[in-house]
């Protein structure tokens, strides 16, 4: 039945397409999966934080008794009792979110990709922190924006810095708890002066917060969102606090623009699965998060200390990086002689992996920078790896 | 902790999100979801096919032994072992499909927008049938094509109409089994007609496939796919066979486009559940779709049979219809004179509800013809609507 000699297609591409690079640390991964290596690469939670039992009981209880609602097509925005959880989540601090603006997506991810489409044209002007996160920056350039990376400091995104270039730009994307990839997060001060900066011109403030309940100690910062509903856009997900897999997030934004998003998010997929969304609000419903985050924090602070500790022991003068108090990373700024790119290459001969931080950044990579994940080495291995990497380092100084 | 008097948003969208229409489906479903309505609108297929009991033993399972891997990140072009039995399907008919070419999506959905993504700049030529499926329309109108509607007979696409139109096209998108919206099947001499003709202009021919194992009688029809792998790019779903609600579909392409569209759906959303891909091919890998999908097709063809012999008792002479033999729909064409839309109006008022042929044409609607779903009404809910729009058809000849 096959056909004789047929033509080979000539590919032609959308020039969108040709602007596709394949993420940089998922590549890395690939390479560092083998169990011998000590790898800080990761972005993936610890799979010991993972409520499998729980989970296993509520995919047993939603199929059991509303089997056949949760395996048909469902409403394009989302399973509504969980966007009420949402919604009723996010309205603190004299803030009050409706579920009709929570639109529930297949992972953040796919918020960004829908905020992409949905507010970027060509040559579109959108403000990213220096360093950014990299997965929004992939998402983002597909739509072929011109980004603008805006200035930061130790304590993250500096307002004044946004001043300057809001007028025209299409959005500002920020993340402020203990950002991807530098660990670094907002102070309350600054979040407000930022909200205010972005009311005053008008400016579509982007709030990701994937990280945001991951805080070792205190409580957790106010969230931009309750400071200004109409001019935030905020994005959760329950990749960090439950499991990444099922791929299930949310984006929050004023009506205009939830109404857009979720045109886009149904000729890009109609819905996200209605069994997952179900399965999420059995197991959340009654306050299984706040009794299950606490271990998440514990372990991960624990880990956090142990490299911290590392870092001081074994990382030669010279070398300086950030102090998390919450999220999963270590950002290392290294002697502007050292290429982070390069000293991979030597580490992994060493069996230690971790991510350069030149593709973090939109415009002007710093070479001597990288990124380093805890969460999923145990302390020992981590006492080691960065012993590694120290002798690395310190005999390039 | 609210700033004071924001400046509300101006919102700029981007220029694509302007093209950004609700399905007209949609709609009507939110409205003919009532129970007293006796609704042939719908596209879904019907729950009481599906196999609750053998999901739930299937996340069962696979929670019970690889959970935390199920519940992890995992790779952008979907499950190896579920992509292998995808590709080993499709290997036949000497056709040799490997699972680098497999990319599995939420949903065909997906698919169709990554293809959109990936193949169409603004006005690039992008080839359908008439009337085509509306869920593509939708998905491809996002990247700004200029769509050209190709012709089609009782048997479906014109072959040579391809011919006339294809240099210089993106793609021809076509759907060859019990095609949506009008439950029509392209012959065998056709799709080889087809396959021959998209060959010799170098045009990617893609082949949508939810409804192929959906056939009433006899041995399915041979797949595109099979004719010529190098330039057909097949679109497969699990929603029609198994369940919709867990969105689960797949895309097989040729290795150069394959790679684009792993790049495109990295950054769309990194990845489909690994869980539901887990536990689907759990549920299908010895055999049990070919035990599942028998019951499917036989209450299909009873439903079907049901409504074809009402539309013969109580339509009236001047209406004609398509006899699908697979499939979820029929396709209704009224004199010149009947516009389905305001028929739809008092359809609902008669408490019966359809879909209006118009909005399934890219180009110059055809405003007398309907579609109409069979699978979700029992027999004698079909004679009863069926019964209804005849009497208020008849009333206008």
């Amino acid at each position: 039945m096959k056909i004789d000699n047929p033509n080979p297609i000539q590919w032609h591409f959308s020039e969108r397409a040709e602007q596709l690079k394949s993420s940089f640390i998922r590549e890395i991964l690939k390479i560092t999966q083998q169990p011998e290596i000590i790898s800080f690469a990761g972005g993936l939670p610890s799979p010991a934080t993972f409520p499998v039992d729980a989970m296993k009981a509520a995919f047993d209880q939603v199929l059991s008794t509303t089997g056949k609602t949760a395996l048909q097509y469902g409403p394009t925005d989302g399973y509504l009792p969980l966007r009420q959880w949402i919604a009723d989540a996010l309205s603190v601090n004299g803030a009050s979110i409706v579920p009709q603006q929570v639109l529930m997506t297949s992972g953040s991810q796919q918020a960004l990709d829908l905020l992409g489409k949905v507010l970027i044209d060509e040559g579109s002007r959108v403000l990213v922190e220096t360093p950014s996160y990299l997965g929004a920056l992939q998402a983002f350039s597909v739509y072929r924006p011109q980004f603008v990376s805006v200035e930061t400091d130790e304590q993250g995104l500096l307002p004044g810095s946004v001043t300057k270039v809001a007028d025209g730009a299409r959005l500002l994307y920020a993340l402020p708890n203990f950002q991807n990839p530098t660990g670094r997060s907002l102070s309350v001060e600054r979040r407000v002066e930022l909200v205010e900066t972005c009311a005053r011109h008008g400016l579509p403030l982007i709030e990701d917060d994937p990280y945001g309940a991951l805080n070792y100690k205190g409580e957790p910062s106010p969230k931009m969102l309750t400071m200004n509903p109409d001019g935030v856009i905020y994005m959760g997900s329950f990749s960090k606090v439950l499991t990444p897999g099922i791929r299930l997030g949310y984006v929050v934004a004023p009506p205009p623009l939830a109404r857009r998003l979720e045109l886009a998010k149904q000729a890009a997929d109609l819905h996200t699965s209605q069994l997952t969304q179900m399965v999420v609000h059995e197991v959340i419903k009654d306050g299984f998060l706040d009794r299950h985050i606490p271990n998440i924090r514990t372990l991960y602070g624990e880990q956090c200390q142990t490299m911290l500790a590392a870092l001081s022991e074994h990382f030669p003068p010279g070398v300086t990086w950030t102090r998390p108090e919450g999220g999963m990373f270590i950002w290392v700024t290294l002697p502007k002689h050292i290429d982070a790119m390069k000293l991979l290459d030597q580490a992994i001969v060493n069996k230690v992996a971790f991510v350069p931080g030149a593709p973090f950044y939109a415009n002007a990579p710093e070479s001597n920078t990288l990124r380093l994940s805890f969460v999923t080495v145990p302390p020992e291995r981590i006492r080691q790896g960065i012993a590694i990497l120290g002798r690395l380092i310190a005999a390039q100084i």
